[in-house]
Order: structure tokens, then sequence, then C-alpha cells
């Protein structure tokens, strides 16, 4: 089985291919180009360099959320795009489960994105089954802290909220700033799983999972409710 | 300081680059080309991708050993060509403490490279300190299961050679094959530390550790001592 993999969910991206359980390609960009730039290139790298077409590809992987809105909407409708010819499964994995994934060993691996204004999309993962231990929530880094606090195993952090928890939380395990990096090789290892267990689905049913309304959909809900409040005190 | 890291020294190549402690990117390929297709042109990208040119380039790492002869010179020799003009610091990484270095948490990971002949290459390494607990040796593979054994703390295996120590000591935690992939970024993070000690050398010193003598070498040993057996005996 061919995987083809893709992360665009924070500022890395990053396209694997697993073949069977063997890595056979990996890339991982954190340069400071956009998505939109790096993504397709990446990907006709891949196929390429494996000597693989789109047409050999069983299964597409994608981080579906949480992360950037935009960064979600451009890996999900490449792989969309990708899929539909020939309606090869996809599997939407949780950006966080896929983090999780590119660790192991033994003790709790917290997973966590930088959702601004001092909040953190988080999860956390038994490195040794990789089970999960807390669903995906979007919560203030004190959250993750405190579950790490209480935490009987040892646990570290990773992902680009990782620095924010590390702040608040210093007694746990060191893991140095490269290797927290989202590595689609997580996502396609998720992905495997997920079609273990008939979790994949059809590209049409592929969807994002923001976690959190957008900025956009905040702020017009804020006003809403401004105005209800008016509409009432004038009564 | 931006650092090029280069890792042919078994079956997968990879390039890494680093930016101070930040992974700006990375590839790994395994897809059954030699290191000498794919090498050269996978720094080339790295170095466009990024928007770097050789002379951006501070420090060069590059796994020297153990591993495959062939790969190791077709990594060391590239380094020294690219560190050659300006004489740029070079990082003669052990290829083993590289695959360690791309693994953090709690306990110990042995790191083993298949060196045929029922052998592998091995070391053992603190997760959390990365501090290292076995020096690189090559010896029969019930000799790095036999330290697992012992081991106090949880271990697991990574390299290309730990199919071989799981199938000997099957107590160690699981660690999917798509992990124990040599990965660049390992050397890099490996080159930073000698760099801080002081450890890196100009590209003229930069030495390939084989720990073995090579197959043509073996064999010209054995003759020549049957020689010397065959002399003794006509005498």
């Amino acid at each position: 089985m061919n995987i083809l993999a893709v992360d665009t969910a924070g500022r890395s991206a990053s396209v694997a291919l697993m073949r069977d359980d063997a890595l056979i390609y990996e890339t991982v960009c954190n340069c400071g180009l956009t998505h939109s730039e790096t993504l397709m290139p990446m990907i006709d790298a891949a196929l390429k360099t494996a000597g693989l077409r789109p047409d050999s590809i069983d299964l597409y992987a994608v981080t579906a959320g949480p992360g950037s809105f935009t960064g979600l909407r451009i890996g999900l409708s490449a792989v969309k795009g990708m899929a539909l010819p020939r309606q090869t499964p996809c599997a939407g994995v949780s950006t966080l489960e896929a983090l999780a994934r590119c660790h192991t060993g033994q003790g709790v691996v917290i997973c966590a994105l930088d959702a601004r204004r001092g909040q953190v999309y988080w999860a956390a993962f038994d490195l040794e089954t990789h089970e999960r231990l807390i669903p995906d929530a979007a919560a203030p880094v004190e959250e993750a802290a405190d579950f790490a606090l209480r935490c009987k195993k040892s646990v570290f952090f990773v992902g680009d909220g990782a620095a924010l928890c590390y702040n608040v939380y210093k007694q746990a395990l060191p893991c140095p700033p490269a290797l927290r990096v989202g590595r689609a090789a997580g996502a396609a290892l998720a992905a495997r799983e997920m079609w273990k267990n008939g979790l994949c689905v059809s590209p049409a049913r592929l969807m994002p999972d923001y976690l959190r309304l957008s900025q956009a959909e905040r702020e017009r809900a804020e006003r809403e409710a401004q105005n209800v409040e008016k509409g009432a005190s004038s009564l």
C-alpha cells in the first residue's frame, strides 16, 4: 500500500510517502514560504523521486485540523483534487495525533499548536501505545501545563505551541525545537491505523476540523450579540 | 548559524538545513536510488528552497561512520568539496549518534546498523541527556540485545539493524520502522553540540570512521595470513 501524506496545518509544510510500513520519502520545509508556493512542487518531487504517479497512491493522508485556517484549506484542497479522479480513499488526520506519531518511547507526549490569544490547540498521547489521553481542544496554555503537572508519567511538548507550554511548565523532559516540527510521516502513520480501523472516507467527505470559529466568524458573532443586547435595551 | 547536514551512511539519503536551533528544511529519500544519483540534487533543492547558497553555510555536518563504505565516501566527498573553497568548518558525526539525536524522551535508545554476517554497528544513548552509554562498536547482534536486557531503563531500537535486534530481544519498547530511519536532522543536532565543544575540523581533516576493515582488506589480510602460515610450514 502506497500512502501519500501532506501536512500544511502549521508554519511548516511536509510531504511523505510510505510504502506499507516503510518511509520511502519525506520533505519538511519551514523556510517562510507560503504553502501555496511549496506544496505542489514538493508533492511532484516526492512522486518523481520515488518513481510513482498519482494513480499509484492507494491512500491519501492529510492533517485536517486543528491548525491555520488557510493552511488546512490548502492541504485539504490539494488532497481532494488528487484523490477525486479515482475516488482514492482519504484519511483526515488530527494534526495533534500526526505530531504525536513522530515520537516513540515511554511516557506522554503533549502536542500543542499556537492558537494565539494565550491559547493552544492541544492533546496528549501515550508514547508507547499512541493511545489518546486527551481529546483535541482549544484552551489556555495553563490547561495543557496543568495536565503535565498532574500526569503520572514523564512528559515532553511538541508542536509550534511547545515553547508556550515549556514557559509555563518547566519540569517537562527536554525536546529540542528541531524535533518539535510537524512531519507528514506522522500523518501517514496515523492514516495507516485509520485505514485498518475503517475510518477513511471518500474525497468528497474529507472535511477540516477547525475546532474554533475563524476570526471573521468570531467578530460577526460578537457584533450580532451586541446588536441583540442593544435591541433588548432599546425596548 | 546555518548548518547543512548530510547522511548517506545507510540505505537512505538525507539532507537537512538548520538555522540556529530551528530545522528549516529536511529531505529523506529511501527509494532504492543510489546516493550518487540523489545526493547533489537533494542538496541543490534544499539550498534553493531555503534561499541559501553554499557561501551562507557556516558549518557542514556529515555522518562519518560507521556505515556503508561507498555511502560514507559519497557523503564525505560531497561535504569536503563544498567546504573546501571557504575552509568552512566540518563536523564528522557518528552515524549512530545522529540516529539517537532524532529521538527524545526518557529511557535509552539503542542505535544499530546492519553490518552483515550476523553483526551490527551499535551504540546506546540516554534519551533525555543524549549522553553516550556505549561507544560505537561492530559486534554480534546478541551483544546489543544483551545490553538491552541488562539496561535498567526501558529501551527501543532504531537504525536499519533495529529489526535484527528486535528479533533477538523482544521485550524492547516498540518503534515503528518509519521512525527508525536515519535523518540528517540528527547529524545537524549532533554537529551543533560538536561546534560548541570545539570538535569541528577543517575539510581536509574530515575522515571516515569505518570501524571495520572493508571486505577487500579483510580478504587480503586473510590471504596474507595463509601465505605466512604456508611459508612457515614449508620451512
